[in-house]
This record gives structure tokens, C-alpha cells and sequence, in this order.
């Protein structure tokens, strides 16, 4: 039995989500919590949508754990493991983990392989003076104020199909290009920025490159050129500022439908093995 | 001179406005602050328009300060008190304290008795599903449905001119009669329930009074003959549940145009003064 959990976390109080050794990460917290109610021998094995960096938040995240030998204990002989979960697990994790939702799904669903998009917002405020205090957790306060309008225009020109290898922490294997389907702008009425990016997929630190690259021209302190010379470049470009983590949030992944399920997971390993 | 701040804070890390010794609350530091950076020989005097427990946040709380007789150091000599606080204040402070505007005010004003209104929000989810953990500081997490319509009717008979003893901390002097204008309820997209609770003014835990006698009609286990009844008696009602802090914020404060100042304060002072 292959069951998908979507969940939601403040990711403050983690080193990120991959498992790590004496550190505190989502995966491992999760991982070993599943293992607890479940009175499993060893941590669960999960496999997330987006592997989120230290301090990144998540609203949307998904993952999916196998249960193939599971029995219930003798008191709950009737469970099944999907209801074992949904009965057991949001109680048990800390209040910073909250689980949305528990189902079983088929199994060729893959939580990373199968997404067709990731969606995530950065916030920001760009006066001091607007600030909400409640919400420092989560958006960042630049204590500069930024031109809107020259950012979206720089953001046109980033969306779309590129190699954004000038956005990207360097890697040995796999492809920087990928599909940009948004990078859009909206200024709340409380002043607040919500910069919204949109693709298949990113590759590590991208969507904080592309906010830092957004800033800078923000700022006034580059011009357009620079931005369609950072989409040229053939290595990281280090004058793109990389933007703190806490103002980041995956808001949804998204899926095809569980028929479509088993064609997503093979373009999508196809797709990540053309190297570069 | 007299100066009106206009501050928001997250009421996590304070015990409460109100300063005491040895504990931190956003009156001693706001005090402490404003002396250091204004060079004053003991902390500013402030009043403020809603002294807040622990726990509870601010996105609209409002102070006045007198400088009467404060003089710029050698190296500022042309700034007044105001563009003093200004230019220093908002960064001297810590990040859970933001100053979002400060002017100058006639005379007359004053922070708690000027006020025509003062607009509270308490904010709770009813289903651990649904709660955003990243707002969890500012968001009270209840693990059973509430029956809004059910909230909605009671809070149809709590609004309006009431003596709302019940509802109040015991206090030797002054009048519970308060005028409740408004106490609505809206159910967000997100699931997130916002209890809006508008009046002249309220007494100690009236707010969080009045939300726990609501939640208590939600769940189904008191009727609307309960509320009546409440509305009725003569001292503090102890099965009146006092609802947790930290779902609460001060939001606004609303003050009469400056000619109208005077005749505001005088108002409110003498109703203050009704003996019950």
C-alpha cells in the first residue's frame, strides 16, 4: 500500500528537510514519528515533492511512504495503514509539522517523479514602517524600498524555458534548464510583495537567485541587460544574491490525475538524466 | 510637545504592556528604547490606548509621549523630538516591536482617552487540518468543529449596550457598561475563523471572554438562554471561558478629527467615573 501525505511546516526549527545526523529536519522528525505510531522496527522511508532548505517553510509539501507488510496492532486489528495514520500522526508530531491530509494513492504515484509543478511565494516588505511584526517568521523586511514595476519587467524576461544555470548552486549531474512558467509580482494592500515562481521543477537555491536577481534590479543597482546576460551564462553567476531562507514557502505541488500517473514519473526521470 | 507613535508587536516574547520589574513588556522597552536614543536622564513616560496581556499582539496600538523640554544633541541641533524618533527609534528596537508612524499631536490628545474605538481580532482554526503552522503564534488551534451559525446568533445578542460583568475580571472601581458595537464572525477560505470585537472600550479579559462564551455555544454544549442569562448577572461568571492569548491582536484604534479632541477625552473620563 503506497500512501501520499500532504503536509504543512514552519520550517524555523529545522535544518532543512533531509535527514540529517543529530540535527532536527523535517524528514527525520517526520520519519521517526511515523516509525513511533505505527510501532514500526525502523524510520519510515519518505520520499517529498521539494526538498526544502533550511528554514524554508512549506503549505504545500507531499510525500509518499510504502506500507506493503504493515500490520496493526491486536488493540486496532481492523486498521488499515492509511487510517493508522490519519488517526495517529497529526496528534503525535510537534505543533510546527501539521498533517492536511492522508490517502492512499497507486502505485506508480511518486511524490518527486510524479509532480507536474511546483509552486512557491516568496514575501517581502520594502519599508521598514510596514512591517507586521506577526509575520516576521515568514516574510522578509528589506529596510530599502524597491521599483515594482522594473521588477516585473526583469521578471518577463526570466519566465519561460532557460538554462538557469547562472541561478543554480553548482552540481556535478543533471540539467540546469527548466521550464519557468511564472514569476509574477503582486503588492498587497498591507505593502507586502508576494513573489510568486512557478515550473516543473527548480533546481537548489534557484527561486532565491531569482528573488535576489528580482531585488537587485529593484534596487536600481543593475540594469535589464544584466538580467538577459545572467540567462546566457554557462556557470553560477556570483553576483546574484542568493535571498534569505525565511521568506520562502512551497505553497502546492501539483499532480496528474492517477491515470496519468505512470506516464508524469517516466518523463520526468527521462527528462533529469539529460546532462548538460 | 506631545507625540503620538502609532506600533504594531508580536506579543509572544512580552509579559504583557504594562511595565514590571524584571520582566520584559513592550512598555519597558519601548520606554527604555526612547530614552536611550533621545538621550533622556530615566525612561519616557507613555500612555497607550489598550494595555494588552500577555500574550496578546498589536498590529494598531497607539501612544502618546510629552517632550517638553527635550533638546537635539550637539551633532542633530536642528531636529525636533518627532524627527528624532523618527530617524532612530524604528531601528533601536527589537524585531518583535515595529513603529509605523509618529507625529505630533495637539495638546489635548491623549492615547486612552481620546479613543472613540478600539477593534480587537481573535483568530482560531476548528480543525487541526486546516491550521497554518506558520501562523500559529498569532492563531489559536482548536482540535473540534464549531458550529458558526450558532456563534453568529449568540453574538447577535452580545452586541450592543450591556453591562458585561460577567465577562470581566473582578475591579474595585469604574463601570463594566460598555457599548458593543460590534462582535462578528467570518470563516476565512482558509478555514481560519476571525472573531472581530469592536467597542468604546473593554474591560480586563473581556475580549477573550466573549470568544470563549462563543466557542462554548459553537461546540454545542450551552444554548442561547446561557448567553441571556450571562448578560444578566452581577459579578464574573466563572464557567465563562477565558480563551488563551495569543489568538489575540489589538488591530485599531480609532480617534474623533483633532478639533474634536478635547471634548472626546472629557467624555470618556467621566464615563469612567460612573460608579456601578
Amino acid at each position: 500500500m503506497k500512501v501520499r501525505i500532504d503536509l504543512a511546516y514552519d520550517g524555523t526549527g529545522f535544518s532543512g528537510w533531509a535527514r540529517q545526523v543529530d540535527l532536527r529536519t523535517v524528514q527525520g522528525v517526520l520519519e521517526d514519528t511515523i516509525a513511533q505510531v505505527m510501532r514500526l522496527s525502523e524510520p519510515a522511508m519518505t520520499v517529498c515533492a521539494g526538498r526544502t532548505d533550511a528554514g524554508v517553510h512549506a503549505r504545500g509539501q507531499v510525500v509518499h511512504v510504502d506500507f506493503d507488510n504493515w500490520t496493526p496492532p491486536a488493540r486496532s486489528a481492523s486498521l488499515t495503514a492509511d487510517e493508522a495514520l490519519r488517526q495517529w500522526l497529526p496528534r503525535a508530531l510537534p505543533d510546527d509539522i501539521v498533517i492536511r491530509q492522508v490517502r492512499v494513492v497507486p502505485s506508480e504515484f511518486d511524490a518527486r517523479f510524479s509532480a507536474l509543478e511546483r509552486r512557491y511565494v516568496y514575501r517581502l516588505w520594502d519599508s521598514l514602517a510596514n512591517v507586521d511584526p506577526l509575520t516576521r517568521g515568514y516574510t522578509l523586511a528589506l529596510p530599502h524600498h524597491v521599483n515594482l514595476d522594473a521588477m516585473v519587467q526583469a521578471a518577463q524576461h526570466l519566465t519561460g524555458l532557460h538554462d538557469f544555470v547562472a541561478f543554480c548552486r553548482p552540481k556535478e549531474h543533471g540539467t540546469s534548464i527548466r521550464d519557468l512558467k511564472e514569476l509574477s509580482l503582486v503588492r498587497r494592500d498591507s505593502g507586502l510583495i508576494e513573489i510568486t515562481a512557478r515550473a516543473d521543477a527548480f533546481c537548489h537555491s534557484m527561486v532565491r537567485s531569482l528573488v535576489g536577481c528580482l531585488v537587485t534590479i529593484g534596487r536600481g543597482q543593475r540594469d535589464i541587460e544584466w538580467v538577459k546576460t545572467n540567462l546566457l551564462a554557462q556557470a553560477r553567476v556570483n553576483d546574484i544574491i542568493v535571498m534569505p531562507a525565511h521568506g520562502l514557502t512551497l505553497e502546492e505541488v501539483t499532480y496528474p490525475s492517477d491515470e496519468d500517473l505512470g506516464l508524469q514519473a517516466e518523463r520526468a526521470r527521462t527528462r533529469r538524466e539529460i546532462p548538460r
